[in-house]
This record gives C-alpha cells, sequence and structure tokens, in this order.
C-alpha cells in the first residue's frame, strides 16, 4: 500500500469515529435524558483521547515525507496538503500545554457562567489570565511553525490563509463607513411603525412551518432531520446532517430566520464532494466559508423581498392570520430589517453585527501579541463601544467583555470568521447574480439555479482550494468589502 | 497500578465505546434517514474492529495472570472472573474462524430474506450448510477450552452455568405435560367469545398511554426515553436506555403489551449496580435472565388481573370507549390470554411458545453435536411441531425451520433463554408472593414493593452472582420448572 493510502485510511478511520462522536454529541444536545449526560461526557471524553492518538500517531510524519515523494494527481496533491495541515495543527503543541489549556479553559468556562451573571470581572479575570498566558504560549509555539506572528497562527486554525494584513484592510475599511451608515439607517428607521405578531404560535405550528421553510431551500431530508435543542446548531455528519433549532411560542420570527440560516450550514455539509467523503479535502474550507453559506441563506436569500413575501404568506396561513396586518410581508420586512445599537453580539442585527466583530478582534489580536494586557480588556471595549457604537460597557461586565463563551477557553482568532463569512455572502451573491436571476428564482419558489451556483462553485469544492483561490474562482477576485457595502447600502439605505 | 486496575481501565474503555455503539445503533434503528445508513454502517462496524482490538489485546493474557495472584475482595474477585470469563470467549477462536462465520452468516442471513419469502428451502440450504459447518467448528474449539459438550459451549455464551443436562431435565419436564394441557386450555377457551377493538387508535394516543403505563412500571425517564422502530427492542445504556416500540392505528392490544415488556427489560438495566458500571460485573446477568425480567413484566405483572384492570380503564378513557364492551377488563383479559396453536413463534402465546423453543432446542443440540446433518432439520422440524403442537410444516419451509433469524448467521444456543425466562419469571413471582401481596401492590397502583424485590434480588446483582446462584439466593431454589407449570395452569384452567 502506498504511503498517500495509508494515509488516506488513517483519515477515513477517524472520520468514521468521528460520526459516532458527531451523532452522540447532537444526541446529547437535543434529545438525551439529563440523567445520561454524566455517562455520556465519559464516553465522547474517551473518544476524543483515541481520535487525538489516531491524528498524532508517530509513523504519520514518516508516511507524510514518503507520500510527498509519491506520485499524486492534483486531487491527491491537494488532499495530501489538507491531512499535512490539520496534521501539523494537531501535533505542534506539546502535549502537556494543551492539557494544560484545556483544564484552564474548562475551569474558566465552568465559573464564568456564574461570574457573567454576578458581574464579576474580579473572579474571573484569576481564571482567565492562566487561559490567556496559555492561549499565548500555544500561539507563540504555533508562529515559530508558521512563520506568522501568533495572531496571524491562531487565525489559521479557522480562517486558513487570512493574515492580520488582509483583515486590517477589509475590517479597515468597514470601519470607515459603518459607524455613520448605522447612524444613517437609525435615523431612517426611525419613523417606521413595527408591529410585532401577537398571540400563542404553537411549537408544533412553527415546527411545521419550519419543515416547509426548508423544504423550500432543499433540505435533504433523506440525509438529515430538524429537531429541538436549547442552542440551535447544525451538527450530525454529511450523510445525516442534525438541525435544530428552538421554538419560543411567543414569537416564531427569530425562531423561523434561525432555521433558515442553520439550513445553509446544512446544505454545505449535504453538499460536499462524496468522493471525498472522510477526508481533510473533503470538508468545508473554514469557518468563514461556512459561516458564509449560512448567513448567504440568512441575510442575502432570507432577508430578500421575494423571500419574505413567501414566509409571510406561508405564515398567515399556517398560523390562521389571512388578515392580521402584523404578518404582511411589509411588516415583516421590517421586523427582519429593524437596526437597533445594542451590548450583546448574538443579539445584533445584520447592520451592527461587524462593529461587535471587529471591536473583538482589535483586542484579541493585541492581546495575544502581547500588545496589551488582559487586565486591559474591559477598559478598551468600553472605549470601542463608544466609538464603534455609542454605547458604554463601563463598569458593566456582564454586558461588555464577558458576553461571549469564546475567549473563556481560549477560542481566540475565531471571531473574525463570523464577519468575514458576511462579506464572503456579499460578494457570492454580487457574482451570481451576474448570470442567475436570483430574485426571479426566489419569487417562482424554484431556488434550484441559486443552489445550482453555491453547489458548483462552494460546496462541492470541499477544501480542494485555500480561501482565497476559491473566492477567487467563485466571484473572479479575492475578498472585496465593497460587495458588503453596497449590500448594506442597498438594504438599509 | 494493580494489573487488576489495569484490568478494569480497559474494560471501563470499551464500555464508553459501547456506550457510543448503543446510542449509534439505536439512532439508526429508530430516527436515522435513510439515506445514512451506509456511512453509519462504516462508523459503526470501525467501533467494532476498535472494540474487539481492546478486548483481545495481547497484554491482557499477562495481565489476567498476575491479576489472579494480587489481593481481592469478595467483589472484586468476581469482577476479575466476569472480566477473564468475557475475555476467554473472545479470545478461543481464531481470527480467520471469526472471520469466516462473520462473512457466511452476513451471506445466509441476507439470502434467507428473500428464500424465506420465496419458501426456498434449496437455495438456503446451501448458505447454510457452511453457516453450520462454521459453529460446529467454534463449538468444538470452546468445547476443548471449557471441556464441555460442544452445544453446552456456546449455551455458555448466552446463559453460563446451564447445560444440556439441566436443561433435559425442566425441558423434559415441560414436554411432559405441555401438550395436553395446550390441548385442554384451547377446548376451555373455544366456548369464550372474545371482541377485538374496532376502530382507528391513533399512534399519539397510543404513545401517551404506553407513556402512562411506563410511568406506572416507574421508567425512570431521567435514564431513558421511549421512541418508534420497526423492531421494538430496548438499547441504549443503563445511564440512557431507549425504549422503542410500534404503533398499527387499528390495533394498540399488541404494542401496548410490548411495552410493558420492554419496560421489564429496561428496568432491569437501570437497576443495574452502579458502583460497577462499565465492568463486566456490573452488566446483566445473562440472556435468560434479562428474558426473565421482561416475562416478568409482560407475563406475570402485565397479564394479571388487576394489572389487566388498569389498562382496560386507563385504554376506556384515553380512547373514549366508556362503554365500549370491547374495552372490558373481562374482554382485554381474555384477548391477553387467548391459547392457539401456530407455526411462528414470534406470534405464539404465553402457553404455547415453550413448545416452539424446545422444538429448536433438541434440534440445534443434535445439529451442533454433530448427531443430525443440516439437511434432516426440515423433516424434524415437522415431525415435532406434529408431536408437541399438532401441525405440518411439510414442505412448508417459510413457516417451518426458514422462520427464524437466529440460525442464519449461527447463533446457536439462544433459543433456550426464551423459556428459561419464562420460568425463571414464573419462580420469581412464587418466590416474591412469600413477602409481597403482589396483587394488592398492583390493584393500589403502587408497583413499588414488586420493583423492590426484583431490585434487591436481580437487578442490584449485575452479575456478582452465576445464575444458579441468583436464582437460588433469590428464591431458596435452583430453577424448577413446576413454578412455571403452575402458574400455566392456575392462568389457563
Amino acid at each position: 500500500m502506498s504511503y498517500y493510502n495509508k494515509l488516506l485510511k488513517n483519515y477515513q478511520q477517524i472520520s468514521r469515529f468521528e460520526h459516532l462522536g458527531a451523532i452522540c454529541h447532537w444526541d446529547a444536545a437535543s434529545i438525551m435524558p439529563s440523567g445520561g449526560s454524566e455517562a455520556r461526557s465519559e464516553a465522547l471524553a474517551e473518544l476524543s483521547v483515541h481520535v487525538h492518538n489516531l491524528s498524532c500517531k508517530p509513523e504519520l510524519a514518516d508516511w507524510f515525507d514518503k507520500a510527498q515523494t509519491e506520485e499524486l494527481s492534483i486531487e491527491e496533491k491537494a488532499s495530501l496538503y489538507e491531512m499535512r495541515r490539520v496534521w501539523k495543527q494537531n501535533t505542534v503543541l506539546p502535549e502537556s500545554l494543551v492539557e494544560a489549556k484545556s483544564l484552564a479553559g474548562s475551569k474558566c468556562e465552568h465559573a464564568w457562567r456564574s461570574q457573567r451573571r454576578d458581574n464579576d470581572w474580579k473572579g474571573f479575570e484569576k481564571n482567565w489570565a492562566e487561559v490567556v498566558n496559555l492561549s499565548i504560549e500555544e500561539a507563540q509555539i504555533r508562529a515559530e511553525e508558521t512563520g506568522k506572528t501568533p495572531y496571524d497562527s491562531m487565525l489559521e486554525l479557522y480562517e486558513p490563509g487570512v493574515s492580520t494584513q488582509s483583515l486590517e484592510l477589509v475590517f479597515g475599511n468597514v470601519k470607515n463607513w459603518l459607524p455613520s451608515l448605522i447612524d444613517e439607517v437609525i435615523e431612517k428607521q426611525s419613523k417606521d411603525e413595527i408591529i410585532k405578531p401577537q398571540g400563542k404560535f404553537s411549537a408544533s405550528m412553527q415546527k411545521s412551518l419550519g419543515l416547509d421553510i426548508m423544504n423550500l431551500l432543499k433540505f435533504d431530508f433523506n440525509h438529515g432531520r430538524l429537531d429541538e435543542s436549547v442552542h440551535p446548531f447544525c451538527g450530525g455528519v454529511p450523510t445525516d446532517v442534525r438541525l435544530t433549532t428552538r421554538y419560543d411560542e411567543s414569537d416564531f420570527i427569530q425562531s423561523l430566520m434561525g432555521t433558515v440560516h442553520e439550513t445553509g450550514h446544512a446544505r454545505y455539509e449535504q453538499g460536499l464532494p462524496k468522493h471525498l467523503a472522510g477526508l481533510p479535502v473533503g470538508q468545508a474550507r473554514s469557518m468563514g466559508i461556512h459561516e458564509s453559506q449560512s448567513l448567504f441563506f440568512e441575510m442575502q436569500i432570507g432577508r430578500s423581498m421575494p423571500f419574505i413575501q413567501i414566509l409571510s404568506k406561508k405564515a398567515r396561513s399556517k398560523f390562521k392570520r389571512e388578515d392580521d396586518i402584523s404578518f404582511s410581508s411589509e411588516n415583516f420586512y421590517k421586523l427582519y430589517t429593524s437596526v437597533e445599537k445594542g451590548f450583546i453580539r448574538v443579539d445584533a442585527d445584520e447592520l451592527t453585527y461587524p462593529a461587535h466583530v471587529i471591536l473583538r478582534y482589535e483586542i484579541e489580536r493585541d492581546l495575544i501579541n502581547g500588545k496589551i494586557k488582559h487586565t486591559d480588556v474591559p477598559e478598551l471595549w468600553n472605549q470601542k463601544m463608544q466609538d464603534y457604537l455609542g454605547l458604554s460597557t463601563s463598569d458593566n461586565y456582564t454586558n461588555g467583555c464577558m458576553q461571549d463563551i469564546h475567549w473563556t477557553d481560549g477560542s481566540f482568532g475565531y471571531f473574525p470568521s463570523y464577519t468575514l463569512g458576511a462579506m464572503y455572502a456579499s460578494q457570492f451573491m454580487a457574482a451570481m447574480k451576474k448570470t442567475v436571476d436570483v430574485n426571479a428564482a426566489i419569487s417562482s419558489k424554484d431556488l434550484s439555479p441559486i443552489f445550482t451556483w453555491l453547489a458548483n462553485n462552494i460546496w462541492s469544492k470541499g477544501s480542494l482550494l485555500n480561501t482565497n483561490e476559491l473566492v477567487k474562482e467563485a466571484t473572479g477576485e479575492t475578498l472585496n468589502p465593497e460587495y458588503f457595502k453596497s449590500h448594506l447600502k442597498n438594504r438599509y439605505l
């Protein structure tokens, strides 16, 4: 057996174990009775150790060296490259650091749940110091390996190929026009009258509506399911995607669009190249590209007027509100595009969201590169919230720098993906519109031309191309923030 | 670390992987979309190989030898004994034989699905010859190891400690009185008028009724769920038992009692000793004892008059049939205790079921011990069906020797467990009645005294005792078929 094939076998084996983990994780988050939790956690931890061992087994170094000298097709070369990239990321850190960070992260995250509620920065800061220090140590080791800056080496984990340099360009661009655009839009919307639909919207009817919309979006129910969980997510495996949502019986509006968002993630997974299943090169390109698909569904398709007209019509009929003015497509459109400055990222609308992300990016970049100390974070947070959204978080840690889970376990480098995703989505839409009459497709309720474009240009590529190549092949140019700006201006002004 | 502790660690690790397998198996059988099947099978096969490797790793032989010389408590000795017993069973066969049998079994079982439908003995017999030969080879190797006869060595896999000698005694006893008792009961019941409830019984109402009954039977929903599957079963893990059923909207009677049966299996699992979780000694004793618990629930509790009165009352109210005479407890009792001679084991009632099992036992015993050839089976089957139930299966393979899945993959030695379970259940009930007013407990709808007895005498024992010890400690004597006989006579005459 060639060394390349030995590697294939190893990664396919890993993928099979990860399959079992993904299903059991989904089960634990959605349907498992609470008494099953302890034994499940132990079983999943045991699996993680096993997958880690398979990912780091000593013979891999030799196999990679030898496979590199074997005769391989272009696709095999890309596959080898991805296997090696993942392997390097997994093996570059000493076990002791991985363990120390994992322990410090668990401790910090666990305590954070009550500390955040209690606005207890002093308590949090003590645990977090260790997480930050270990993350810096990690970033420095990765930097030595990659030849990049520490923070750029962390970015690599979530968004390979994206650097601080490129982020400065695109986020710098956004920072120039976003705060004033937000003010302008809020001023414009201040005259709008928005009516929140009132009443009880049963979970079963909401589910039925969600299933209708998933069918419209061509979610493949032969390879996936819709269920419920406290925190909606898209889990499972490409052959069996487990999408979850939650229902608030007093408000179906947010949950419905949440389902549209998760369906974007799901269709990307379902559309990954089948002949590369189980290999790193057959997986989704990056966090940012994954988010670009969910945001394409949620923001580009889901908040377009023709789509909202469909939502409005379906919701009217499902909830028997034919004459309810709050169900009109005009009102739905206002509900879904209302802009408001707020403290909380996860509650933010499309327009203010990038401000939350850029703030976090700038702070974590300087933190990981050692330019600021972790104790500087609250004041910097307050200052940037004032600059970007005109809000003060002075002494308000709960709604300030302690609001997100990401930093508690040291996932530095993750935040930029959200806004990169939004920008990619805008650029994909602009490119798609050159050949596809998107609004006509939505209005006709046959969205296939849209999905064919995404399947051909994004989903079927897996990780064969790097992000820059993928975006360039799909749109003719690398990431250009102008598309995002135009999209926002068109929608909100 | 002591060698005993090394062994503990290994078996707890195995148990964690088996946890993931159990949940993913349940998922595949109950809620997985069909398109997920291929990748799931591959993932589960990969897991099986891994579990097999952990169960057979070469260092275990040494660890077992050394652990045997360590100072251990009585419970630890029992635990070591069970680990070793399972290990021996797993390692005694050469890999080549395991693989050959697995392949031959899969091939035979797969073809059987259509061959049975087509009454194609000639086709079946060709594949089955190989399965029988490999099973004999397996039994001979196991016999050499255990010093027992080949068939007794196969019995050991399902019912450790039970031998042909003991089966001859108990099954021989049953054979003496069963055929005439069946005739007598059928004659007696010939005057009965039984009315099948008519109408549509919605799956959701049946589920609600099933949940009520599971609550009455104190199924712990903090450690388990009820779902649906084509073939009802009790899966999952002791901390999270996954019970399934199926609903026929034209007949709720059978499904309801099926839920009672599976709840018996479930409560045994939920009641296993928590401090021994993950170890062989903490698992259910045997197939026969497992079946004794499901049959205790189904036959001893479930078909008792006070329980049927509860079922009748709940069903009347659930389906709004207060005045429907077919819902009377008298009619329910007749429905649940009606006796009929039939060809098919899985459709058989409590009274005729043992005849089906004894027939299979006698045939498989002689087959594995080399006293008959596999080509002799149809004629023997026909002859015994005539003797025990007065039915001819001449040229009727579909409803004769080709009806069960068990032999297609070589699970010889399994069948006796069903009737042993029924007999243990009768004996447990007789013993329980010495200290518990069972009928009063059922009538009061507080069945705790019954469950406390089962928990103390059976569930909490795991595999600390062998079957004979377990039965003797619980009832004061080893298996005695007279209890089964009295139970059947009391109920049916």
